[in-house]
C-alpha cells in the first residue's frame, strides 16, 4: 500500500480511483500471455428490469467478459471458497486443477456469479469452456494436445441466476480471436475493469523481481468490494453447486506444480484469508496463479529449490498489496483498519479471533464514527469460538492504536485494565484514514495481521438494493 | 407477538413504543415481589462530555438503577453470556447461583456495563453487592441468613469503564427502603424503563397460568437494541472479567433448583440463545430467573413432577415472547424476520446454520431493500463452519418467502435449482414488516426457528458514535 495514503485525513478520502489505479509498466508485464476483453452486457441480459448496468461513474459500459491466454501451456495453482454452495466455475476450476491439466487459457466474468444455479450452471459452465477452446484451439503458439489446453473460469455478480448463454456465446469467438488477445498494459487493464462488479477502481498491479539472478514478472488482477471474508483452501476433491472476490495473477517464471501450489496456498494463507470488507464468504472465492516458464533462461523452481522460499516471499507481498486494494475499495468504505494480534498461543487462534472481529458491525460502526470504542474490540474477539477462546487469558490482554505514521502508540487496555488515555490523543488516531490497532494476548509467540474497512451508510444503500 | 403487526406493511412500522409497550395487569404479578427505581445519572456521570442522557424522544430522564426484591429467599437460576470478556456482574451472578445461595435481590443499572474494568470493576460489583444487603437487612419479612440474601446484579451500557461508585452508592439506601418498594404495574413498568440503553420502549410482559390445577403468574423484563447474538449456558465454575440482553423473570411458582435451571436452560436455548440483531455476543449476557414459591397453594415442582414439562413449555413460550420484543426493537430495525430451517440432521446443526446466517450484513441488506435476493441466504449459510455444513447437500436444498399471515408460500429454490417465480408475488411478501423465511436441508428431521431484524441506515447511526 501506499504509505502516502495512512497520512491522508479521512476527509482527504476522495477519489480512491485516482490514487489507486496506478498505471504498470510494460516491462513488468510476464512474457507469454495476451488478453481480451469486451463489453458483452451480461448483467443486463439477466436483469429483471431494464437497467444501465454500467459501471460506477462511467457512463461508457465498462468490459465484462475477457480471455486471458498463455501463449504455451502453463502450470497453475488455485485456491477456493470452502464454501457449501460452490459456483460451478469453482468446481469446474477446481477438478482442472486437481487433474493436474496445464491450463492455456481462463474466461472471466461479471454481473453474473453462476452460484446457486444448479444443473443448468454446471451444464453452462461446462459450455464456457468447450466454446473457448473450440475458438482458441486453431491459434498458433497454443498448445493442442487436451491435457494442455485446461481452461478456466472466473465468475462474480448475482446469485441464483444463469449465465446468458447466448450472450456469451456470441462473445466468445471474438475474444479468442489473435488479432484481438494483446500483451500491452491497456489491455491488462480493460481486462481488470472487466473483472469489476461494484469496485470503484481497477486492481491491477505488475513487478518484477530476481530469483536465483534471473529476472521474473508478475502480473495480478483481482475484484472484491462486497461479500468479502474469503476462507480458501487448495483444490480438494469434492464438488458441489453454488460472488465475490476473484483474483488472477500470471508469472513468467518456471514453477514446478506442486510448488506452485504450495506457494499460492502460503501466500494466500497470510493475504487473501486476512481480508474482510463485510463478513460474509463468497460461493465464487477464487485465485488462480498460472507459471509459463517464459521468462529468458527461466530456472524451474520446485519446493526444495534454493529460491523457493524468495518465490514464495516475493508471492506473498504481491498478494498482500492486491487483497489490501479490496479492502481499500470495500463497498462504502472510508477507512482502512490493519489490526495485528500479537502474542498469540498460535496463529490459528490469531487469525480466529481477528476474523471474528473483523465482521463485527459495532467494531465497524466505532471505526466509522472514529470513536475510539475499544471495548467493542474485546467484546467480540471474546465471542469467538470456545475453541479459539480458551487460550485467551483477559488479565494479559492488552490493546493498542497505533500511529501508522509514526512510532507512535497508545495503551487503552493494558493486563485486562483500561489505561486513562488522553482522548483527543485517540481522536487524532481515529481521525485517519489508515487506523492500526494491536491486541496482544501476552499468552504466546505467533502473530497474525488482518485488513478491514469500516461499516458506512453508503454499504446499507449498496446492498439494500443490489439486484435491481 | 401480536399477530396484528405482521399485517402492516413497514410503510406502517412507526411508532413501536405504542404498539409494543403493552399495559400489564396487576393479577398477573407474582406474589412476594417488590420493586424499585431511581434516575441516579450513571452515564452522564461516566461521559466524556457533557450529555443528555436521557432514554429515547423523552425529555425527563428515565430510571437508570433498579432493584427487584423478593420479600423470601428465592431459588434462582441463570444462564450467562460464553463470552470469554465476561463482565464483573456476570461473574458475580454466576458465582452466586452456582454457591447455591437463595436469591433476596437482584440490582440492575443501565448506562454502564462494568465490563473490561479489570480488578476494579470486580471490586465494584462485589460493592454493589454489600450495599444492598446492608441497606436491605433491616426490612421485616426479608432473609436474615447469609446463604438466603445473595443479590444478583445486571449491569448494561458502555464497556471499558468502571461504574461510577459514588453515584450507586448515593442511591442503594433509597431504592431500599420499604417504603419505596412497591408490586404494582407502574413500579414494575419503572424498572422496565431503568433496564433501557437504546431501546425504544420497555419490555415487560406478565401471564398468569395453571399448574396442575394451581394458577402461577410470572412477570418478566429484558432489553436489547444493539450488541444482541446471545450464546448463553447455565452457569459455569470458570471466572473471568468483562453489554448487552439482560432479562428478568420472576414467578411465584415453587421449584427445587435444579429443576429451576433445567427448565431456564431449555427455555433460554429455543428463545434468547435464538435471537440477533447485529451479531455480536454481549460480555453482559445475562437471564436470571427467580422462583419464590408464594403462590398461594403452590406445590414444589422437581424435574420428576408431572407438571415439569408444562412449566418448561410456559416459560419457553414466555421467553420467546420476551426475546423477540428485543428483535422488534432492535437498533435501527424496520423489519422482523423469521427464519426456520427444517429437515436438518440436527437442531445444533440447524440453530448453527440459522446463527451465521443471522449475521448476514449482505442478507440483512437485502431484507432492509424488500429484495428477495435469496442468493445471499444460500451464500451466507454455505459460509458456516464446515462442521456444520458438512451435513448439507446444495441439491436437496430449497429454500421459500412464507406470507405471515396466511398460508402463503413461495418456493424460489427447490433442490438445489433455482425456481422461475413471479417478482411481484415475491416482492409483495418483501414489503411486509414481518418476513418468514423457510430453509429445507432436506436431510432430517430436526428445525429451529431464529428471528433477527434488517440492517439500516439508523444502525449505523446509532452506533458510529455510541459513546458520545
Amino acid at each position: 500500500m501506499s504509505t502516502t495514503s495512512s497520512t491522508l485525513n479521512a476527509s482527504a478520502k476522495l477519489n480512491k480511483p485516482a490514487r489507486f489505479s496506478v498505471p504498470i509498466s510494460a516491462s513488468d508485464l510476464p512474457k507469454g500471455f495476451v488478453v481480451s476483453s469486451t463489453y458483452a452486457g451480461i448483467k443486463a441480459a439477466i436483469s429483471p428490469k431494464p437497467t444501465s448496468s454500467s459501471g460506477p461513474s462511467n457512463p461508457n459500459p465498462k468490459p465484462d467478459l475477457a480471455l486471458i491466454v498463455s501463449t504455451v501451456p502453463a502450470v497453475a495453482a488455485g485456491t477456493f471458497t470452502r464454501n457449501v454452495f460452490k459456483a460451478a466455475p469453482v468446481v469446474v476450476s477446481n477438478q482442472t486443477i486437481l487433474d493436474g491439466a496445464k491450463v492455456q487459457s481462463v474466461l472471466v466474468n461479471s454481473g453474473c456469479a453462476n452460484a446457486v444455479t444448479g444443473t443448468q450452471g454446471m451444464a453452462d459452465a461446462q459450455s464456457c469452456v468447450e466454446l473457448v477452446q473450440k475458438h482458441l484451439a486453431p491459434h498458433p503458439g497454443l498448445g493442442q494436445s487436451s491435457g494442455d489446453r485446461g481452461t478456466l473460469l472466473l465468475s462474480t455478480g448475482v446469485i441464483g441466476v444463469p449465465l446468458p448463454m447466448p450472450t456469451i456465446k456470441r462473445c466468445i469467438p471474438h475474444l479468442s480471436n489473435g488479432m484481438i488477445l494483446r500483451s500491452d498494459p491497456e489491455s491488462w487493464r480493460e481486462v481488470a475493469r472487466a473483472f469489476m462488479t461494484t469496485d470503484t477502481f481497477p486492481k491491477l498491479r505488475a513487478r518484477t523481481f530476481t530469483l536465483g539472478g534471473q529476472e521474473v514478472r508478475m502480473v495480478g488482477i483481482d475484484k472484491g468490494a462486497g461479500m468479502i471474508h474469503p476462507a480458501m483452501t487448495g483444490p480438494t476433491p469434492q464438488a458441489g453447486l453454488h460472488a465475490t472476490m476473484l483474483g488472477l495473477i500470471a508469472t513468467d517464471a518456471a514453477v514446478d506444480p506442486k510448488a506452485l501450489q504450495t506457494a499460492l496456498n502460503r501466500a494466500v494463507a497470510r493475504s487473501f484469508n486476512c481480508i474482510s470488507v463485510d463478513g460474509d464468504m463468497s460461493t465464487n472465492d477464487t485465485i488462480l496463479l498460472l507459471a509459463n516458464g517464459q521468462a529468458p533462461s527461466a530456472t524451474l523452481i520446485d519446493e526444495s529449490s534454493p529460491h523457493f522460499e524468495a518465490f514464495v516471499s516475493e508471492l506473498t507481498s504481491f498478494c498482500q498489496d492486491l487483497s489490501k486494494l479490496i479492502v481499500r475499495d470495500g463497498e462504502g468504505a472510508e477507512k482502512f483498519v490493519e489490526i495485528t494480534c500479537t502474542n498469540a498461543p498460535s496463529y490459528e487462534v490469531a487469525h480466529g479471533l481477528l476474523s471474528r472481529l473483523v465482521t463485527s458491525m459495532l467494531f465497524k460502526c466505532a471505526i466509522h464514527g472514529e470513536d475510539a470504542n475499544w471495548g467493542r474490540i474485546l467484546a467480540s474477539v471474546g465471542g469467538a469460538d470456545p475453541t479459539l477462546t480458551k487460550g485467551v487469558d483477559p488479565s494479559k490482554v492488552s490493546v493498542s492504536f497505533v500511529n501508522p505514521d509514526k512510532e507512535e502508540q497508545v495503551v487503552v487496555l493494558r493486563d485486562g485494565n483500561p489505561v486513562k488515555v488522553d482522548e483527543e490523543v485517540v481522536g487524532a488516531l481515529l481521525k485517519k484514514e489508515d487506523v492500526k490497532v494491536v491486541i496482544d494476548l501476552g499468552v504466546g509467540g505467533e502473530e497474525c495481521t488482518y485488513w478491514t474497512c469500516d461499516l458506512s451508510r453508503e454499504y446499507i444503500e449498496i446492498n439494500a438494493d443490489y439486484r435491481s
